[in-house]
């Protein structure tokens, strides 16, 4: 065990349906961690865990003002604006047997919006529900309207992840936005550390929105939707804050970037990438830009949420080693390692 | 050799820099060619081949009238609107020992353009030349603002692949859209079979703009882009046309949708997959935009070009199989194959 | 009369269906003419005629290869790449003693369309049809599914005026872009002069979609859709051509720009406003983006087309008078009067 | 006097320093008032008054965490989320001699931006101050990079006037969204009634953003700003909350949709429009849509802020009489002349 991980709490938080929030930022924090804390969290799915069987319909069991809880805030002990969090994933594991996904009237990717109208009437209400065979770690899909079934590799990941945003707002937990929130990338899985600038103080950490399985895209604006049980190790550098939330995990660098249109999204990630790759190899932006134009990969995180979401991504395998953050990935990867049986 | 590779004509054409092509749609054919045709064929890249050095300057030589040469158009007998004309690559191989990529004045994804001005000054040009090394496959890139180098793997590909238009169109060979074009896309590569529908009489099939090596999205607006040698199969299949071009390979099936902004691109892309999900497994429309969400992969081509482009691409291997238009995939790979020395 | 006046030509033209052509560029001339030639026309409406009761059903009436068809094209002797085209209408009449408008599926602009697909059905299909009342000026509305009804002024304009694009292109007739084309601004009426840049030997004028009224934004995809009697003096400026149409009558100067997203075709139609105000009086570029700031209008055109089109606008009574093209609204104006009965 | 203004309070606010707000939400009321209540107040610039010479430089003067300061929030007694807010503008006086606008470096329309990033360098910045005469009611243009100067006839508006957000989100005052907010439309003036949704207790309303002169789009990002006198009435009719924020005058109807990219504003706007024409003359959907194609304006507010914004406008003079909310602007506007002293 390093010294590091000697100094670690341990601290396991679920939530009440009382303790949950639906916001990023505006909440009053749920306890004070100090950076380095192993955290064993429960999330709710973003239902609310109201989608129980192909019965439930979305528009008579949601409740529209109480979608996607988040299990937070949490308040990081010395966070200050301008700070960097990075938050590893040490493991996230379906808390239900089953998962669900639903087509919502008005909400996803190819059907109008409140946000961009049409007079076309909704898409059919229907629910999908995923077994979740944990043996196998494979989610069920069984076509409503045919026989087709098949079993999908199951890929635990989660929605939402975020920090309260600036300029003293609130924001709902359905957005993703430079503060992280609702950025619904399959990249978001155990292994991966994720950063985020902190941009008041205490950090007012947060997360939720498990997915068993996601596509890029989150096309109907549902993934396998469930509860999770998480584990993460929150850890704090000082300074070095970047304006958009950056992934790292054992073989790749990603930032996301979050807007309207979609190639706003792209672009605010793509500079954020040209930034990080001038900090760790010196590159001017034109170097940055001409490297990353070979090397750039560019998979979709969600085009339904109030703001789209873009991964830029790089394999580090084609770069000489730069340690991005001093290394802080390995380390909690290590610190991961020793916290015991973890698959990945 | 199967019956069908008996049957297969084998051209070869090295166009000269008066048979060379800027739009698609509007040429007259460059020969007639029966389905099932291999074709060996030569491709300037984008540049025309003027941009040969460091000291090339894309303003001073290119001509913005000539730019991204097409080799063809091919008159395939017997293609009529609402056909579909399969071309799969059978190899690519970079015909220069280098490749070259610029900034141009307002070209790009990360600068202002005509289309979307702004009042901003250009990005400085510059001029990278990357050293390809035939025997380690790889190009080499040179910072140029700093001492970074390093090799990158080759991975040869062809940004431009159409046929002529509906709608009595002549378009530019520097756009994408549903007749194919300009699409950038990483997945060109050997081992694919692009399917595109025939609007005209004859289809009118051309190819070019070589990139030895390119990311998703294209960032800058050039990849490393080189003159290409070509061989691929051209085979009808006669109806079934597709609304948005299609790509196979043996993993994975692809949807290529192009538009602005970026969203319609991939909206088109996904619906296009809903489409051909439907045709291989009879799920109706819902259940295939729910399994979708669950497993489409969605990584950016383009957000450069006239349009922008998205493929949505899923794993074949997480279905059951059902070849797609009646397996002429297998069929044509096989076919290459059997015409010798191919490494992929 | 001007001596100007009397070196004109004076050229009726009424086009056989067989004489009407559906794209820019990519047609023979119907005829030669000379700078300063008026021309006296007749133009189809957008549907070829088609829609002729409430009884016609888009779906089944149209022909979908054929719609938008265009009076012209027209060679401008001495017209030559990078010149101006000056386009001056003299009066637009009503041909018809009634125009049509329809809903079509998946065309419109609160609608799911091919370029940007849903899931959703379409829109049921609806026709309008509208009386043209000559004395009154007004054409009637009568809603279908109600019984209200209303006169409303008519205000006829040409929703399609172009020339043949650069790069060997060739367009639909439904496409407006910086070759002008179906731009659908209310603006394009008599008494006003569209200027349009040269792109090809002769210019290739042509111009078609007579609206009896529009909106801005022509929401449904259709007008008051009607054919036009024309009559527009055509005039040539030697250099000077706009990168995007300009505008001018009495009283305002106007560009149009067209693109997608919306806010493309805004910032192309600014950035072209801000250039002619720096050739008008001497403004530089941040001290034109400054005034236009404070008294630019900015009247949508369309948002239903290929390309959506924005106009900026801006009165010339706010600012010191600065004869643009050395006054040639003002000498077109004088000789149209001199063509007699002008009533604007 | 009518039994109506009888009744009604008249209370003056002017705000210290410290009691003014940069949220909509979030923020402590500065008093309760009752229906009916007349207004009288001073509203700060969204500078913060800190722009005060040309040579005053943005990015030294301002403060970027406290811009666009904001009047109010305003609790309206009796309001509940669903009602409607009527806010009726009696006067707006520039309350300085002079306004201001600059340029900012990566704000605006015509520059990149942190939410759609490019790598160019920002513009130059700029400071120019328009003299406010208040006898001719002009404000002076002086261009810094020549000779020209021009008196333009001032236009005193309200660039935001909003409530707080559902769904507990607090939003910056730059924001426009489905709360009003940052709108920055020219139609915003004396004489004109905005109706907002109430989304919480009490409503919270507030108002700000003084502008002297502003184009449609205001281009650059700032309009002439300056400080305003306001007096306005706040009315409550309960329930019939819109889902965008409408607005009446003597002439005409508006509807104002906020989003990204441009077209979903304009959708949200023509759609809420299309609700409205239901509720005035029982026009189902599609009648409605058809209406509203023939004669919508479009102009636009904002294509600079967070959001951008685009009002549809319909001329009441074209449709027979049929009072909006019961005729509440009428009544309004005889309030507002029994106050007294009202040029408009």
């Amino acid at each position: 065990m390093s010294d590091k991980m000697a100094a670690m709490d341990h601290i396991t938080f679920i939530p009440t349906v009382e303790q949950l929030h639906y916001t990023f930022g505006g909440a009053e924090p749920v306890m004070r961690i100090r950076p380095g804390t192993v955290l064993t969290l429960w999330a709710e799915d973003a239902y609310g865990g109201r989608i129980t069987s192909v019965d439930s319909v979305a528009t008579v069991a949601l409740d529209t003002e109480d979608l996607n809880p988040q299990t937070g805030p949490f308040w990081i002990e010395g966070a200050e604006p301008g700070d960097t969090l990075a938050i590893h994933f040490v493991d996230l594991t379906p808390a239900r047997s089953w998962g669900a996904s639903t087509t919502i009237p008005f909400f996803g990717g190819l059907t109008s919006t409140p946000a961009s109208p049409t007079l076309q009437n909704p898409l059919t209400e229907r629910t999908w529900i995923y077994e979740y065979d944990s043996a196998a770690r494979t989610v069920g899909f069984s076509a409503r309207g045919s026989n087709f079934e098949v079993a999908l590799p199951a890929n635990p990941m989660l929605g939402t992840v975020g920090v309260a945003p600036a300029r003293r707002e609130v924001r709902s937990s359905l957005v993703p936005e430079a503060f992280g929130g609702n950025m619904d990338t399959p990249e978001m899985v155990a292994g991966a550390t994720c950063y985020l600038r902190v941009n008041v103080e205490g950090a007012l950490f947060s997360l939720g929105d498990g997915h068993y399985r996601q596509g890029e895209g989150e096309s109907c604006g549902t993934a396998v939707e469930g509860a999770m049980n998480v584990t993460a190790i929150v850890e704090l550098i000082k300074g070095g804050g970047p304006a958009w939330p950056r992934l790292e995990n054992d073989t790749h660098l990603m930032t996301i970037g979050s807007g309207r249109p979609l190639e706003e999204a792209w672009r605010a990630g793509q500079v954020e990438m040209i930034t990080w790759l001038g900090e760790l190899y010196g590159l001017d932006r034109l170097d940055a830009y001409q490297l990353l134009t070979q090397i750039s990969l560019a998979p979709l995180a969600n085009v339904v949420d109030t703001n789209y979401s873009s991964v830029t991504k790089i394999d580090k395998r084609l770069l000489p080693a730069a340690p991005a953050y001093g290394g802080v990935h390995d380390e909690l990867r290590s610190a991961a390692r020793a916290l015991g049986s973890i698959s990945y």
